[in-house]
């Protein structure tokens, strides 16, 4: 049972933890208490390639001045050796008797740290505020657990499912609602996706606005797919950070491989804005984690889909959706849904559907 | 105001009514009360060529015998000479001292009884269980508003705007719920259309069936649009009701011209199932006053789509709906919704949407 001093501690650990980065590593702190309780040192990490946070902390103290000590961290000490030795045995070789830490490290060669520990007869407890340490990390754990950043693919479409008229004009198909929705959640993301087509179709900022139009506090890194050049006069050149661009083609290992190389870049959630040829291929992949649909009450007709070929040729490859929230959004209606991987989906059409007696179409 | 026999008068007419038959012509009934207050006669209306109802109850009494009394009618008395003389004069012939009516004749021609009736120093009382008389006659009295039979137009699609996956299948996009939705509006309707197309490539029975499979009780008239013949074999030739075929072409004078010859049949209520080429139409050519859109929680691509092109060029053109209702079935949504005319249409616009200082696409 953790104490009241060593919950204190991990209060602290988390808090400390934020002022590090999110990236490609997770935020991390660490508190050091003494035999009495007391916080003798603190550390946090600073991002890949600097010491992790246990091991910062560590380096406040003096040689010797650790032993006996309590380790309180938000993440379970590694137990690798990579740009920075093992966490597990700098804390063994320091002397530390006991450690408590709120959530276990997922990775595959990082993890074993708390075995590792207890193997060397330190008194190791985990899961204290294992939600709070949770919900700090959860864009890193996601990473974690996908192999690759999470993908949101959006789109705004008629009822009908168009995205345009069919002279190209779609200003505006949703309402200010739903528009400001839309700003609100590129926010929240690291990097926000358009193709080409997009680009060369609209000449969008690709920024997050607020609904008086100036810019939210954080912007996500625009990333363009798609080999045609983006224009020099393009609006994007004005974006806060400069833009990166993939060909994102089968040759040059198509969005995968532009994915693998956001997540170097500490990339943890995209948003992908489309256009229909974009967010078709992430779902045809199964690259997309979470689709956001802003339905309009309106009907378009003609040639301008909103979303193109997702590569469902026939009713049993339909791609079924687990509908988390349809929300009103002024007269809109935003669908939040997640793909359902194909055995799933089988599944709930067990479960909801019954056989027909007839034979007829879907009348 | 109305005595209490007279309310009773009126409930016992609004019941008779419903023994005519509904059709081109309103179900009326009337109750001829004698100077005590009593029943002296009853009469309703047949259908269309046969007595009205307030001559048809004056013909059971012997002359002479209405001097004095008092008629009860649901629906205002008429006051031309079409097939059957004038029901005014009828009843300032025989005598009738005093009128009461539930509901005004919206007709052009035969409207203006209640005037002539007083011009002849006859008492009238208009509006006596009006809402019970509009309810009793509401398809009636929509046709008469809008001089065509009531059209609701459905379709069932993937939230992309599908109809079907790319080879056709299309069994099942929605679930059990929604398909036994529709068919329980189905039965609710005088005239089921669809079009050759569907027909051809479906196959569809057309009946409005209970979920074990069975036949609903009231079964919609088939109506097939489209030159193609039906084939010999068509499940539609088992169909309860011989089926009505109109080719719906610009030459023949189109879908309206269709729906004009099933007025003159009676026909109050159509219901559009499809598929997207006909849907389309009715939508282009105005003629759709309700809309039903079945939406599953599916994503198919391709190109079926589930409604063609309706006419709509730019985005200023697109066809903004009032949409009644949104309902869950099953997992799917059932918008209920209603075509919104031009006019209407701007002003939802201008109350709903408010400028953007940027220009871009739909972002
Ligand atoms: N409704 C909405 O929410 C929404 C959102 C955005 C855009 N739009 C509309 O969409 C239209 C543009 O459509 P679009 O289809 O041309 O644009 P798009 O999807 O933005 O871009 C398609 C282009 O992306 C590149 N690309 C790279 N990797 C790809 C991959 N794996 N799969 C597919 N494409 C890949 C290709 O460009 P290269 O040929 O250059 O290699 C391709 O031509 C505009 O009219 C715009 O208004 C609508
Ligand atoms: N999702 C749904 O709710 C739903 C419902 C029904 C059908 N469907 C699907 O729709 C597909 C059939 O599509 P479709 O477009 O060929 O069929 P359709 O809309 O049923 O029929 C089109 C045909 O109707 C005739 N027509 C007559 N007047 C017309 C007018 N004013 N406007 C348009 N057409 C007129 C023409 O036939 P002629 O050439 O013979 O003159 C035309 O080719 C099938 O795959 C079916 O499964 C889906």
């Amino acid at each position: 049972m953790a104490s009241t001093a060593e919950h204190d501690a991990m209060r602290r650990a988390l808090a400390i933890a934020q002022r590090g980065p999110r990236g490609v590593n997770p935020q991390v702190g660490a508190v050091l208490l003494g035999r009495d309780g007391s916080i003798i040192a603190e550390g946090w990490h600073r991002g890949a390639g600097t010491p992790h946070a246990e091991v910062d902390a560590l380096s406040k103290l003096a040689p010797g001045e650790a032993r006996g000590a309590t380790a309180i961290v938000t993440l379970e000490p590694c137990n690798h050796t990579g740009r920075t030795g093992p966490c597990s045995e700098a804390l063994i070789a320091a002397g530390v008797t006991r450690v408590v830490y709120a959530i276990a490290d997922p990775g595959d060669h990082s993890s074993g740290g708390g075995t590792r520990l207890r193997a060397a007869g330190v008194d190791v407890e985990a899961g204290l505020l294992a939600d709070e340490a949770t919900a700090l990390l959860e864009s890193w754990l996601t990473v974690q657990r996908l192999g690759r950043p999470h993908v949101t693919v959006k789109w705004a479409q008629s009822l009908d499912g168009r995205a345009a008229a069919s002279d190209g004009t779609s200003q505006w198909i949703t309402g200010p609602a739903a528009r400001a929705d839309v700003h609100r959640r590129r926010a929240a993301a690291d990097a926000i996706v358009a193709g080409t087509g997009t680009v060369l179709a609209d000449d969008p900022a690709l920024t997050a606005r607020a609904e008086d139009g100036t810019l939210l506090p954080h912007q996500p890194v625009p990333v363009i797919v798609g080999a045609r050049p983006v224009p020099e006069d393009a609006a994007l050149r004005r974006h806060p950070h400069p833009f990166l661009q993939y060909p994102g083609d089968g040759a040059s290992g198509g969005l995968a491989a532009a994915l693998e190389d956001l997540r170097t870049r500490g990339v943890q959630r995209v948003f992908v804005e489309g256009g229909p040829a974009v967010a078709a291929s992430f779902l045809r992949e199964r690259l997309a984690d979470e689709l956001l649909v802003y339905v309009a009450p309106v009907l378009l007709g003609g040639d301008r889909l909103a979303l193109h070929d997702i590569g469902v040729t026939t009713i049993g490859e339909a791609k079924r959706l687990a509908v988390a929230s349809v929300t009103p959004l002024g007269d809109d209606l935003l669908y939040v849904a997640h793909p359902t991987p194909p055995a799933a989906a089988d599944a709930l059409r067990a479960s909801a559907r019954v056989d027909q007696p007839s034979s007829e179409g879907d009348e």
